[in-house]
């Protein structure tokens, strides 16, 4: 017992230094992130990632998604409000990136309820092996099998009661990333991660998980899925707590919330940084 | 005379009452509300809409339009920047909401003018009986067959002109709302109304009326359409009144203005709240 | 050489007139800006218009392109998320635009690269003669067909190497606008004007340059286009300057920009300009 809490702890160690090195990377090296997404999210997701020195370039049509997967980093798809030309688009760069073994990452926004056109285009984007697939509890518990009801495309269901069924989708993925009140971070290199931080403003403010998803993938073009899922999550609930601990308010939280995602640092993440690593059967 | 007054005032004071209901009943019951918008306004409308408590949800292609349409609970159709696709979408969800008799809002951005496609999409819609009608003077002149120049989206004619023609599209639908320096709301249910308050400096940013459109829409999944369209004008107008007394700049303005949209509270409305009732002939 | 620079001070007083004339012309007139841009950028463009006291539209659909081109003062046409459709709507506004002598703006993000698809599309919209051509200098540069090294839509050419070349593609333009660290007016009225000011942080907000293109559209509505091109880029250059002094932080910064924009006026012009006309030859 005493030798597993060590190991657990060194374990924890190792993740914040690598996360730390993540960071550090990003910065250095500003990688390209080829990103799909939904006209609500695309402002807010291009300067999250420019504000956290990642590349954004929102290329969605299908005559130049496949050059532009080549010469991408990481490719971020999310199914916010697809198109029949931006579908197209994410199925040529989905495959691009999996025979280049580039990684990616799909947030399947609005997965499972009755939305079964994105559902199913989802499906078909799976076996192109995401490296990270990312969602709300309702999404992934959909994925994963479990009939859950959810209302719109903002979850419903506890991401604690999901993260066990989602192991399942470790055959389509290296990585799942579920957010919600607790985030968690599911991978074969790991136990499960849990992260907390971040603000009860946060669902307030719309595409916040869509710029999370995205800053998944820039943080995939350097470091491993699971670090990079875990980096960015944690980059997120430090921005969260300290945005609100300077603005309250709804409108300037989100001001301030920019601010904090570009003034993370190591120093920052050492000293906020909360996950913890969960024992593997409860 | 004096009878006349005392009912205009017993009047007065159901609707302030009926706005306090309305505005705790979004809060209790965050209607899902099915959105088509524009690519300038989606970003803002969600946040508009997460901050008053609704739970927007942007779903604009013909794919999945009807089977979200049914289990939304209102719907608000902007045609700000149609597509082919969205416009199908648009027509699905029109007319699956008239069949369940579902209230649905309609903001026909930039009808008459020279934008004559959109406005022939617009006649369409209307068949399907939107429970509200909203748009600027220039919109709903236009509309109600008054020939209007108009430059652009933005409305160049006021308000006040228009509200007494714009009656005759009460066959089409059940209520009214022109924005403008001053707004009016005209049902068969209330004489019109006049709402007040507001900032000089909300035309000056984008998108607002269109926030307000999908913002009636979500009162109208908790009240009548009238008092739904009286709420979210009362809404906006404290919202910009508060916020201009706090920031003067036009980007803190808009920061502000998000803020007061969120922490609106019925204390605030029976303080703040600014209409009143119009005598029914001039 | 003594009256060379003599010359060129009456030069720059010339231009510092025309820049202040070009502004308080914006106030009064409020031009109707033909607006087709990116979805990343839309809500910003529109909002920063708004600021500069212009009237923006966004009509970016090919059945109204051809009949709003014809009312609009100016037309601004950005390719950063081109569909089908909209591609469709840039050619007819484009043509429009040629015959009756209208003045646009092309701005041809992502161009050269791998982007081959609207590369295409761009070489074909300048055969219908934009007013202004504006860019990074990785687009400008490939225009003029200098082989350049490009990482996704953001420029890593400085704007310095590349705006001698650029002058052949005044074939094409009456002006060329390149921006970067420094700004270059190229025209065939005037020596290449170089502009400063600005603010290290602009290049981390998205959607910066595309929102300047449409506000060198809208200037051009009322003066020639190196003017509107030189105001435009004086506006934006001085916005960034007091912007910054105010707010160091990232969304704060972006806030501030936007009071900026909107609280300019010819005092702060002539305070804070900050432009130099280069020598011939170097």
């Amino acid at each position: 017992m005493t030798t597993m809490t060590t190991s657990m702890q060194a374990l924890q160690q190792t993740l914040l230094d690598q996360i730390c090195e993540a960071w550090l990377k990003l910065q250095q090296q500003q990688p390209l992130v080829h990103i799909m997404t939904n006209t609500v999210a695309s402002n807010h997701v291009a300067n999250i990632l420019l504000a956290a020195h990642a590349s954004p370039a929102m290329i969605d049509n299908p005559f130049e998604a496949e050059s532009f997967a080549k010469i991408a980093a990481a490719i971020s798809l999310n199914l916010g409000t697809p198109t029949t030309e931006q579908v197209q688009a994410m199925q040529i760069a989905a495959e691009t990136a999996h025979q280049l073994q580039k990684p990616w990452v799909l947030d399947p926004v609005g997965y499972g309820t009755v939305l079964h056109w994105r559902s199913g285009i989802a499906d078909q984007l799976m076996h192109f092996h995401p490296a990270i697939l990312r969602g709300n509890a309702s999404e992934i518990g959909a994925l994963a099998g479990k009939q859950i009801e959810s209302k719109g495309v903002d979850s419903t269901v506890d991401s604690a009661d999901v993260y066990l069924q989602a192991q399942s989708l470790l055959d389509y993925c290296e990585c799942i990333a579920i957010s919600g009140e607790s985030d968690y971070i599911i991978s074969r290199d790991y136990p499960v991660i849990q992260v907390s931080g971040g603000s009860a403003l946060q669902p307030r403010i719309t595409a916040m998980g869509c710029a999370l998803g995205a800053l998944i993938a820039a943080y995939s073009a350097v470091t491993s899925p699971a670090v990079a899922a875990l980096t960015a999550h944690v980059h997120f609930a430090i921005a969260g707590q300290l945005a609100f601990e300077r603005a309250q308010q709804l409108g300037n939280f989100n001001v301030a919330f920019l601010d904090e995602i570009h003034q993370l640092n190591t120093e920052t993440i050492r000293q906020y940084a909360s996950f913890k690593i969960l024992p593997e059967s409860i």
